[in-house]
């Protein structure tokens, strides 16, 4: 059995759910953001079957979706220091039946796993090109922010792969790369159905898009109503 | 010097401008609609120099222009009814030396005009593909809304050669065909910089888009604040 222990520098984190979920965090390396929650809300994942979350960090998403699928879920990261980070959070919420964290390379997890095995993934990839910017903080960040170790086709072809005929792929990702996704999603049968804006406020271009691409679906594309964070007032919407 | 005469079933619509613009419109030919407004008011148009308006159909967009430029307009109709509409409005507004209406198909249009013409293009494409359901209404209509005479690839096409370097495309198309729209501009070195989209109301999903692209411009989109068009209580917006 996992080892419930929270290491030093580390915190334990409420997810601030009904259920009561918990993760821990760390200083050290790239803790969960709006991000994440905005994805797990928006991802209308199968109440079973078989649920992948690529790039998953500490595992906020998976636990996440715990609260409203009994489905499997795999949850795999690069990183072994936030995969040991997120199988400790996975044991302190007692959810080792349902979720599985994997460390694996997402480029090559399809040869490993198989094709056509998932009903739903989930991904909170890197959002900044490799050229864009500095690269700040430590190698964690590094990996968690730029596209160090996956790009944003690598993400697309492995989904392509992973996803059943008809499975369902939801991303969280910024506005501005909105147009290389869609082409890389395209680009390996993912077409995109939904997307959905996130703005700071009313007067404010959004900072962050949701998306939701069906395997081999057919071009026809809905854009949700925006979801604006804070009101006029500046108190928070969501 | 252009007739101004009003024919049988035409009528002349104010345009609810300060400056008292006028059009005329006629049930028997696509009248314009908020598509035409919105993408009047999006257009960020040089205020001199010279613009082109593809499809222009009654000229509505030229003629709403005509408040915030002093830029020569060129108006490209390929129906000739609708060449002598948008004339007669034209004249009839008094602005026969700023825009000029121009009877061509959009197509061959810059082996006419010749290569990098205009700082600015605005259009209004048909928003149909010829397969996607039943043609309604006259031959005036279908040419209007369906892709029977201009597919996106011709109109994009159309605009990287007629524009110059730098120069600014504005579109206002259906969020439902986003994908295809942008694939298009990106294939004709237009590269899309700044979209907005227009909801019915918070709850609804968009049923507008504007799209502004650069000729040669650097990836980097911008997902303008949502336009609302009816707040909660059913009053206009905009």
């Amino acid at each position: 059995m996992q080892s419930r222990e929270l290491h030093s520098n580390e915190r334990l984190d409420d997810l601030m759910t009904s259920s009561g979920l918990k993760i821990i965090q760390s200083k050290e390396v790239f803790s969960f953001s709006l991000d994440a929650v905005l994805l797990a809300r928006f991802a209308n994942v199968p109440t079973k079957g078989k649920i992948a979350d690529l790039c998953t960090g500490n595992g906020v998403i998976p636990i996440l979706l715990s609260d409203r699928t009994t489905a499997s879920i795999d949850a795999i990261e690069i990183q072994p220091r936030l995969v040991d980070m997120a199988r400790r959070s996975v044991a302190w919420n007692n959810l080792s039946e349902q979720i599985t964290v994997i460390e694996h390379d997402l480029r090559t997890y399809p040869s490993t796993i198989g094709n056509t095995v998932y009903d739903a993934v989930t991904v909170n990839p890197p959002y900044m090109t490799v050229q864009s910017g500095e690269i700040k903080g430590n190698e964690h960040y590094a990996i968690a922010r730029h596209e160090v170790l996956c790009t944003i086709d690598d993400v697309a072809n492995t989904c392509n792969k992973i996803l059943r005929p008809g499975g369902k792929l939801f991303m969280v990702h910024r506005p501005s790369r909105l147009l290389d996704i869609m082409e890389a999603l395209r680009r390996w049968r993912l077409e995109p159905k939904k997307i959905q804006f996130v703005h700071p406020n009313e007067q404010t271009p959004a900072n962050i898009v949701l998306i939701e691409a069906l395997r081999d679906g057919k071009p026809e594309l809905k854009v949700m109503p925006p979801i604006v964070v804070y009101d006029q007032k500046g108190v928070q919407q969501i």
